[in-house]
């Protein structure tokens, strides 16, 4: 059950309206690395995860923090456009480049569909989607998921942190990335604890039988660019960091085979097909199964 | 550039034709953790890479291997096609329900669409996104998205390897698990020499000014949730995996402010004002000012 | 700001598993009219609202309730996963007639992707999406769209009563059934009550300048197909909803105008045109144009 | 069937191109509450209904002429981007903010795509998507549905009323207004009379068995956020518009149940599982289950 | 302005209830190459027309026409739903492995959603989309398309008659796949009336300047695979269909140059770069950057 | 099997940094028409393929050759957006109406997700989709898709050739618009070959059996709206393009039927149903049943 409290975490009030920056802070609030992500992420995981305790506890206890996140953009990008010129006609934009600028920079969906208020969509108007989502079950898979959600949201942020010089604005900017630098450290923490305990490793998933998979090509690397370089990395020899091989370089494949020959489906899909299917129309063998019917 | 070689990597041959599992096989080729995902991720990274040299030779170097798996699995899923029952009349839907299960099962698209050939889609039908693609420019990040992938991914596949007992379909997969332990490993391995070279760190992006963002809750653990045990965990006290601080746990939030009042835009939105709104209506303002247009 | 209590508002025990009927519980979760678009959609609203007070409070009171519900739905599902047959070998597919329809009735991804949990979709897997939320400013606009969400939330919860005969999960969704009564009863009390006090009336938006609208069309009923039937409805006589009218029945357009002449935009868009183009094109004009750049 | 006459309801005549309205123009053609969804709508309503009359032909009626909307609007769009600077180099973009401003502000798919034509998109672009369409079978949820699609869009073009000057453009919005004007009142004297017939009522469906809902819970308001307000609104206190409860109000909850225990799926999965796992790794089952198959 | 009449072009009932087939029979009425397409196809392409006349007049023409088989489609499949097993409980699903064969097959929104009616979605369910629609401008180009999609619906709709015996729904396909031919035969009567008539040629769009493009490259075949047999193609020697150019035969490029060096953007973007970055860190200039703001 | 090589085919390199055009190319690198629309497609075509030799070669042997201009395309687009002016707030964009337009005109998406690198996108940010594939394994059908992809294509690039100065864009346009040149000639002289060789023909499929569909209308032109110019037209009268018919024109429809009556599903997805609906209601039979469950 969540339960809602009529607050904010941080304040969240710009100086001054910016349509066009309200567009751009869509971005970490409806976008696929943007906190309805988070919150609707750490909220799957928890509810499909297999043990109790501190693992679901620190999804949860992070998931509620993040939809509060939510609220707090969609708040800030309603204030932002509050008094901001967003296309009505006194806004004088045919006379002004500056207005028809920012008229032309902002989310117009803002101005004609939301009355001047948050949309769940990114930065350039893509509705949030559920296939932002991971929530597989294995927790080293999905925390590392998470660790990579907050550190491509807190890269946005801090990009969208220079794009402005609203006092307000970035100083709610600079709260959501000390938050992400919390939550990346966190997960990076979680991650370990997993490994520590021996409830995951690596590779994910570690308890595949190992012989199952082939095994020869487990670790090699195959070069199939002509770069050289990429042989110098620490992924071209050495120890494996899942600590069961060793790398190897090869430049191309190590193993080839010949294509299987083309399929040829029942003639009732009506493909092209080459021998059989001439055969069959000079038999009038297709003909007579078509016409059979 | 890229040149193509009619070989594959690994032979993709099943034993026996099967309707559901090529529809199942499709989450490995299209899906979000699919192999089109891959192949275009490393692409995308190496075009939008910043420095030359063993990183960007990687990516290269993967990515157009990845493309090859993404041949293989669509050789793969059209002979799994080529004789299934998929639909067609003389398959005696009607009367035999184990085929009848094969249909209902089965892509219908695959048949009435695809004439019994593979599609960029998921298991789902649901068509391959650009919006699966990850390449920020930040290689930390990225090569965390790339790990992340190829956990999932595996996971993906481990999973079908259990959900088939076909021989020529199992080596397939075996063969792609084997290649994303690789991979899985190789990324870890660059995320590391990244950090080890100083090219990048935690928390990233790792250059943003540190008193930029709001030091004090960087390392805070807050409990928006009632679970106690999140508490036991080492993201709840201790040195952060990024070495700068030392976390802190909390229940509940360290911080909050009053919300700011509601917003008032434009009236010509018409949105649903309460005491302005009636007084300009009182006193005729909006109309007069909506009159004068 | 958003707490989370360990805690369900119901019990959201299955007596037994069923993967075909998880599916098929996505869609109020998951779908268009599901518990996710409620939850967004009410916060949305609240945090878009330009009044303080009783419509904001009810839409926070209520939105936090949803997910909760949102929340149910997925402990529900990933219990009748838990055990069902699910496409694992062991689960003989291809032996049993009555398995193979489940796996090929279920959604394959809840298997592949989540492991046996929930997924942010819809009941065909088409992902959540933001597109779903509507959040105008104008609150008689948005409750009416809540009033609809919640009828067809309560009919889809109804005719997903008559899919099991599972006592467990009957129980859920007459509990939800129950509560969607309430939050239909309610936004239509809410909607009754913007217009007593004033804050808007019908036609929505209700300050739009009549004069500023063609209002001879503005209650006739225009007839474009050839059924009579319409006719007898109390929309084609007598006075209009909104009281400020009388509806009048005309069999088609009581207005026509020509239709203006094709456009002919600039040459270098290679659109296809006839005579200018041809002369033109005789003239040279468009070569010397295209020549010149 | 339908039939095209080569006629315009209404005047459809630009007084001056403006490609950046064009773009705006958009929202009522292709949006989500654009007239591609009212005409395809009321179809599928129509095509979908179970009983013929006057219903059924006010659906056809009015879908056919919202057909003609959707032309009205293609070829205004057409015509506000004949002679508008859309990017072409003469347009002189670099050295005219201006006309920079209305090239950035425009939907460069317009000219890129469809050389100075109209598309099945909304104003940012996104795709008109048959995810729109409301077509439950059930006429008063539909009719709800098609109300608030009248508000919403004559909300949205009565914005756009006053974000131009144009006299040409707002004549044509002003006929629009008007016909939403109609169509709102007349979906609102629909769903009365259907409910005046008893063909169905409130709650949606009506003839669901009470005795099959939790009615304890079927008109109580259970506020999950801290703002007291709620409590003074028709909705909380009184008899409720369905006219077979009163409501009640509740500070939070009034059941609560524990949370299920965590799931446990097939370890084949590879889910992350304490105890159970743990057990079963030590004891080697899992890899022995794994390893005969 | 479009008109209904109450009559449909063709009969269209089945003889018996099929809730599978009803979901495949959705490809050819909401899927990407289905009658929603052509319908809207035709109209976007009339409305964005250039030139008056008998082009223009053969999209109107045609376009009204495909909106009635839209609505043809849409009737049969309500009525192959009508009666069909569609999971209500009485239909026995667990017991009988061909109820529930039927009930896996079909699209469960058809029940959930729709109450057993039509959606605008293809045979996964994947709702239509705008995206469908090609209209460019160029008609050589668009007839082009045209006659792809009437290829494209056609093959679809002759599969669709061999995945079924109902001699009620054959009959409509039968009617339809007549009418594709005649729609497939004008398109290309139309596209080679365009080409007669001077007023559009090949390579589309004719009337780019030959100089302006890289002559040299225009006529080569190039060869990135290994297959040697393109060689033997009337693509890779003599007269291209243009006209205007002679095909010659090619392993592999003609020209090569070397990559670009990578690029480094503003360092505020947090990108990985090497030397530089480097440079800048060590002297303190980014960190001193970053901190003057 | 592919293999990447460090060069490009052609130099991609502009005179100048440009944010606006870099989205505008997105267009021809993620859009419906662009380069990894052709490349995917010749690939699943490929794949899909029923016969060896050189139509499958070409298909292999060009797909390569997208894959490469898709990288060329992507370098362009981060070197255009490298030094260019992109919302960092030293940009100076509220002083500057040219800067202002730029950042308003550009995909703000290159900034914030990907740190002025290309996306996987088209010029509106839509994300490419695998809906965009055709491979339908009849290859008279998708070679006819091809070429219509390589007009529509080849337009766009043309128009985007008007819409810079810069000699280093234009440039790669150039030879891009050759090789459109080159695979639009190849892919309409292939779909000449296929029918020379007997291999397929008109309409397509061509070997559904001509008795089996209605063919008194496959040769009509039937005129549903009232321009009769279409009748001039070579569709209307004379032999057809696929040698086996007459045109012959209609005004209208040259068959009608009545609608069937409306459907009467299940009373249990509580659709609106007038007589019976009542009748039971009377007669208590509804409710019976839904008790007894």
């Amino acid at each position: 059950m969540f339960f809602h409290r009529q607050e904010l975490q941080f304040k969240a009030v710009p100086d001054a309206p910016d349509a066009v920056f309200a567009r751009k802070l869509q971005e970490i609030l409806g976008g696929q690395y943007g906190e309805i992500t988070v919150a609707m992420q750490y909220g799957f995981q928890a509810w499909n995860a297999h043990i109790p305790g501190k693992y679901r506890d620190l999804l949860y206890g992070i998931g509620a923090e993040e939809m509060g996140h939510v609220e707090m953009l969609a708040i800030m990008i309603a204030q932002l456009l509050e008094k901001a010129p967003v296309g009505i006609t006194s806004d004088a934009v045919q006379d002004d480049p500056v207005v028809a600028a920012v008229v032309g920079g902002m989310d117009v969906q803002h101005a004609i569909v939301a009355g001047a208020g948050a949309r769940p969509v990114d930065s350039n108007g893509n509705p949030w989607s559920g296939g932002y989502v991971t929530a597989s079950g294995n927790m080293l898979a999905d925390f590392t998921s998470n660790a990579n959600i907050e550190m491509q949201g807190r890269l946005a942020a801090a990009r969208l942190f220079h794009m402005t010089n609203d006092k307000g604005v970035r100083d709610l900017l600079a709260f959501l990335i000390a938050r992400d630098t919390m939550h990346q450290n966190q997960w990076m923490a979680a991650a370990a604890e997993l490994r520590a305990e021996g409830l995951e490793g690596f590779p994910v998933p570690s308890n595949f039988p190992k012989n199952k998979e082939h095994e020869e090509v487990a670790y090699q690397y195959l070069n199939f660019s002509d770069g050289a370089a990429a042989k110098e990395g620490s992924w071209a020899s050495g120890p494996t960091p899942d600590g069961m091989g060793e790398f190897s370089y090869h430049d191309g494949p190590t193993s080839t085979v010949p294509m299987p020959p083309p399929t040829h489906p029942d003639s009732r899909f009506y493909g092209t097909t080459e021998v059989p299917n001439v055969i069959e129309k000079t038999a009038g063998l297709v003909q007579d199964k078509l016409n059979k019917e």
